[in-house]
C-alpha cells in the first residue's frame, strides 16, 4: 500500500501533474454526462470523480489506472435503479449509492477469498461483443436529450446546438491533433490536449446560453456548491433486488477495470495484481456509496489519456480529484447553464471509441467461432439489455472453457523402428505390436476432460480390438484430480472384467506421490514403466511367452 | 435408433426378460414414493414410469439405463412447484408435467445444439455432495409420514408400521442376499432378488392393513385404473416462473443420467453418445408431460438392478413399462390400501444407497480442494435447499475450472552443457546466457490463460533483467485462441518498445497455419524458429556480434 509514495521520485511529479489537470478537465463534463446516463444529477459524475480514485489510489495496484464513472457501468447502474425507484424523487440517488456498496461489497470480499483469477472469465471477443452493444445501447439513449426531444418531433433549438457540438467534437476527434501537429505542437502534447475538446466545447455551449439565453433548451440546472456530504443512507427493503445487479456490476467494474490496467500495464512493464485490483475497486465503490455517488470503475479511454498525458504514479488521479474538489468549492452558478444536447454530444463521441469492430474483423479471419461469440454477446446486449448481455457473456465464456477442456489431445504411439522413440503413428512411420495399446495423454486429467478420455480409450480398443494390454504414457500428465483418479480406479476395473491389463508409464512424480495416497496402484490391473519403451517390451516379451 | 432392435439376437432375450420383471416390481413402490416426494399423486409415479422408458428406448443411447421417477429429481420438482401451486388443487399436477415439459424442451435443444461436452460439468465431489445434501433431505421430509406426525406427535400405529417396515427393510438390506446364498442361491440371482424386498414389504403391509383395518394409518388412496391418458395441460401464466427451475431441472436430470449410465457403459465395454443422451432424455421428459407425470431420470441404482438382473438392451425396459401398463390395467383396489408410513420407510432406505462418503473419504486424503468442494455444496443444499445447491455446485465448478486453467505450466530452459537438449532450469543442471530468456509455454494459449502468462513473463523478466531476447518454445502449444492472438500482439508491441526481442520456436503445424490468417507474424519483433537450439545459437551470436 502506497507503495508508490514511499519510493516516490521527483523526477514524476512534472509528468503527474500535467496528466492530474489533464484529466480534471475531462473528468468535468464526462462526469455529469455519465451521471445522466446513470439517471442521476450531473453533480453526482462530480462526487464519483473526487473520494473514489482517492481510496483506489491507495488500494489499488496500477499506476495509471483513472478510477471514476464510466459509461458501461453508469449504463447497467441506470437499468439497475429505474425499475426498482419508480417515480419517486430521491430514492434514484439512495439506490445508486447502495448499488455501489453492493458492488463494492462484493468487490473486496472476491479480494479477500483471493477470486482474482476471475479476470479471465471472458473471452477478448465477448468482452468486445459486450462494449460495441453497451456502446449502441448508451449512443442511442442520447438521441432524445440531443435533440431536446423524440426523433420524430425535435426541438429546434436544442437540435442545432446538440448537432453543431456533435459536428465540432467529431470533428476535434479526427482533425485537431494533426492540426496542432501542423501548428508545430508535439506528437504527444497535441494528441492529449485534443482530448480536451469536449470541455471547451461544453465552456463554448455554456457561454453562448449565458450571453445568448436558453430558447428553451434544457440545462444541467443548479448544481449545489461544496464537497460531497457523508452518505450513509440507504433503502432497506431494496437490498435483495440490489443483490444480482450488483453482483453483475461488480463484474463489470473488475473485468473493464482489469482489460484497461492490463493494456498500460504491458506498456510499461508494470505488474498488475489481481487481488489487490479486487481490493482497491471495492474500496473505490464503497467510496462512491460514501460520497453519495454511483458504481466507479477504470475508464480505459480516460487512462489511456492519463498515460499518454504523462502519468507515472497515482498521484496524478490525487491532483485531479483535489481539482474537483476545489472546482466545487468554487462558485458553480456556471455549471448549472451547461445546456444537455452537448452533454448528450460528449456522450455520443465518447462512446465511439469503445465502437471497436478490429476485434470482430481480427476473429472473423482467424476464429469464426469466437467470431460467433463476439455477435451473440453483441445482439444479446442490444436485444435482452446490458444486464441479460453480461449472463449471455458469462454463459458463452463457460461453456468455451468446458468445451475447450473437454476435448484433450491423446495420441496412439508406435515404435520408430530401429530406435527407442516412441511417436504418434498417425504422424510418423511407427510400427504397433497387434496386442499392446498405448495411448500417450497431452493433458491434464480432471473432471472436465475425463469423460472425453474415457471416450477415447473406448474407441481406441473398439478400433484395436486385438489389445490385451493398455499403456497409458503420462509424460505430460501433470495432475490428476479426484475425478480422475476415481475415473481411472474404474477403467482400471472395467478393463480387469474384459481381461485387458492397464499399465501406467512415465508417470511424473508429483503425479506418483499423490497416487500413493488412493488404492490405485495398489489395485492396479497391471504395472508401471518408467518408459514407454520399457513397457513395450516387457508387454511384449509376456505375450510372446504366453504363445 | 433401435440399432439394438436390429441386431437382436435371441440370446439376450432372458435376461432382458428377467431384468424387465424384477424392474417392474421395483418401480411399483419406488414410482408411488417418489411421487409423494414431489407433493403428486402416487399413481402420477406409476405414470412416469410407462412412457418415459419406452420413448427413451427409441431416442437413447444406454443398453441398460432405467429412466423414469427418481428420488433427487422428484424432490426438485416436490421444490419448485409447491411454492407456485399454494393450495390450488390439481394445479400441482399441471405444474409438475408443465415442469417436465420445460426440462425436457431444455434437453432437446441442448442435444440439436451438440451441447453434450456440459456432461463434464460437474467435478465428482460436487455431484456426490450434492447427492448426498438431497438425500439427506429427503430422508428428513419422510420423518413426518413415516411417524404419521410430527416427530414430537407421533401417531402410534402409523410409528410402529413405519418403524416395522423400516427394521425390515434394513434388515432385508443387510442380510437378505446373504441369507439367499447361504440357503444355495447363486450370487446375483441371490443379490437381484434382495432388491425385491421394498416390494415385498409393501404387499405385506397392505396386506395387513386388509386384513386387520387402517386403525388411523394415512393410505395412498384409490388410484385410477386404466393407462396414463393424453395430457395437454398448462397453466399458461406459470412459464416464466417454470423456466428456472426447469433448466435446473435439466441440467441435474443430464448430469445425474449421464453419470449412472457412464459406470454401466464401463462395465460393458459400451459406447455412450452424451448428443443422443440429451436427445433421450429431454424426448422421455415430453413424454412424461404427456402422460401426466413430472421429471424423469435415469436412476442409478435401478440401473444397476437392470444391469445385474441381466439387461443386455432397452428391450428390458420396455418389458417392465409394459408390465406396469398391464398392472395398470388390472384391478388397482389393492394399491389403495398402501400404508404411507411404509412408503416413507422405502423412501428412507432408498436413499439411504445414495449416502456415499467414499468419495469425500477419498478426496480428504487425495486432494483437500475437492473435499472442501463436496462438504460445500453437501452444506449449501442442506442450508439453501436444492435449488440454491445445484447453483452452488455451478459456481464451484466453474470457479474450479477458470482457476485450473489460468495456472498454465512454464518453464525456463537452459542447455544441458555438451548436447542439443533444452530443459527446465529448475530440474536440470542447465546454462543459459543472459541475454536470451527461453520460456517453455506447456498449455494452450486461449483466455482462461492468457493473463497468467503474461504475468509468469513479466515474473520473468523482471528476474532476468539483461534480457534481450525473449524465446517462447511453443511445441506444447496445440492451440491459440483470438483472446491469446491480440495478447501475443500487444505482448510483442510492449516488448518491442521496451527493445527486447520475441522470437517463436518449435510451432506447430497447425498453429502455424492460423497464425499466417493473422497479423502476429508480419509484424513480430523477432524470428520464428524450427528448434530451440537453432533459436538460441542464433541470438547468441547476435549478441556476440555486436559486442
Amino acid at each position: 500500500m502506497l507503495d508508490w509514495l514511499r519510493h516516490y521520485r521527483r523526477a514524476a511529479l512534472p509528468g503527474d501533474i500535467g496528466a492530474g489537470i489533464v484529466v480534471a478537465m475531462m473528468l468535468v463534463p464526462q462526469g455529469m454526462a455519465y451521471a445522466l446516463v446513470a439517471g442521476l444529477p450531473p453533480v453526482a459524475g462530480l462526487y464519483a470523480s473526487i473520494l473514489p480514485p482517492l481510496v483506489y489510489a491507495l488500494f489499488g495496484s496500477s499506476m495509471t489506472q483513472s478510477v471514476g464513472p464510466m459509461a458501461i457501468v453508469s449504463l447497467m447502474t441506470g437499468a439497475a435503479i429505474a425499475p426498482l425507484a419508480g417515480g419517486a424523487p430521491g430514492l434514484h440517488g439512495v439506490l445508486a449509492a447502495q448499488l455501489a456498496l453492493v458492488a463494492g461489497a462484493v468487490l473486496l470480499l472476491c479480494g479477500l477469498l483471493r477470486l482474482g483469477f476471475l479476470a479471465n472469465f471472458f473471452s477478448r471477443p465477448v468482452m468486445s461483443g459486450f462494449t460495441v452493444g453497451s456502446s449502441l445501447v448508451i449512443a442511442w439513449g442520447q438521441v432524445k436529450p440531443l435533440l431536446g426531444g423524440p426523433l420524430q418531433q425535435p426541438h429546434v433549438p436544442s437540435t442545432v446546438l446538440g448537432l453543431a457540438s456533435l459536428a465540432l467534437l467529431l470533428l476535434a476527434r479526427s482533425h485537431l491533433a494533426r492540426l496542432l501537429k501542423r501548428l508545430g505542437m508535439a506528437g504527444t502534447a497535441a494528441d492529449v490536449l485534443s482530448k480536451l475538446a469536449p470541455m471547451v466545447v461544453v465552456l463554448a455551449a455554456t457561454a453562448a446560453v449565458a450571453a445568448y439565453g436558453a430558447h428553451g433548451i434544457r440545462l444541467t440546472g443548479p448544481v449545489p456548491a461544496g464537497l460531497p456530504q457523508l452518505n450513509l443512507a440507504t433503502s432497506p427493503s431494496h437490498w435483495r433486488e440490489l443483490l444480482q445487479p450488483g453482483l453483475l456490476i461488480g463484474f463489470v467494474v473488475f473485468l473493464m477495470s482489469m482489460s484497461a490496467a492490463q493494456t498500460l500495464a504491458l506498456k510499461r512493464g508494470e505488474k498488475l495484481v489481481s487481488n489487490r485490483e479486487l481490493v482497491g475497486l471495492g474500496a473505490a465503490n464503497v467510496a462512491a456509496m460514501a460520497s453519495g455517488a454511483f458504481p466507479v470503475t477504470g475508464s480505459l479511454s480516460r487512462s489511456a489519456v492519463n498515460f499518454a498525458a504523462g502519468a507515472n504514479t497515482p498521484l496524478a488521479s490525487v491532483i485531479s480529484a483535489v481539482l474537483l474538489a476545489a472546482a466545487l468549492m468554487l462558485p458553480t452558478g456556471w455549471l448549472a447553464l451547461l445546456p444537455l444536447p452537448t452533454l448528450a454530444a460528449t456522450i455520443i463521441v465518447a462512446v465511439l471509441g469503445l465502437l471497436e469492430l478490429d476485434t470482430l474483423k481480427t476473429a472473423w479471419h482467424y476464429d469464426r467461432g469466437d467470431a460467433l461469440a463476439w455477435l451473440v454477446t453483441c445482439v444479446g446486449v442490444l436485444a435482452l439489455g446490458v444486464e441479460a448481455g453480461v449472463i449471455v457473456g458469462v454463459v458463452l465464456s463457460m461453456g468455451t472453457l468446458i468445451w475447450r477442456a473437454s476435448r484433450p489431445h491423446i495420441a496412439v504411439l508406435g515404435r520408430i523402428p530401429g530406435t527407442e522413440h516412441f511417436r504418434n503413428v498417425d504422424r510418423y512411420a511407427a510400427t504397433r505390436c497387434e496386442e499392446v495399446l498405448i495411448l500417450r495423454i497431452d493433458a491434464n486429467l480432471f473432471f472436465g476432460n475425463v469423460e472425453a478420455v474415457n471416450e477415447r480409450i473406448e474407441d481406441e480398443l473398439r478400433a484395436h480390438p486385438a489389445t490385451r494390454h493398455l499403456v497409458l504414457t503420462m509424460l505430460a500428465v501433470s495432475s490428476i484430480d479426484t475425478t480422475a483418479l476415481f475415473a481411472l480406479s474404474e477403467l482400471n476395473a472395467g478393463l480387469r472384467a474384459r481381461g485387458i491389463g492397464l499399465h501406467l508409464a512415465e508417470v511424473k512424480g508429483p503425479v506418483m506421490d499423490r497416487l500413493r495416497a488412493s488404492t490405485l496402484l495398489d489395485t492396479l490391473n497391471g504395472k508401471l514403466f518408467l518408459s514407454t519403451a520399457m513397457a513395450s517390451e516387457y508387454l511384449n516379451s509376456l505375450d510372446k511367452e504366453k504363445r
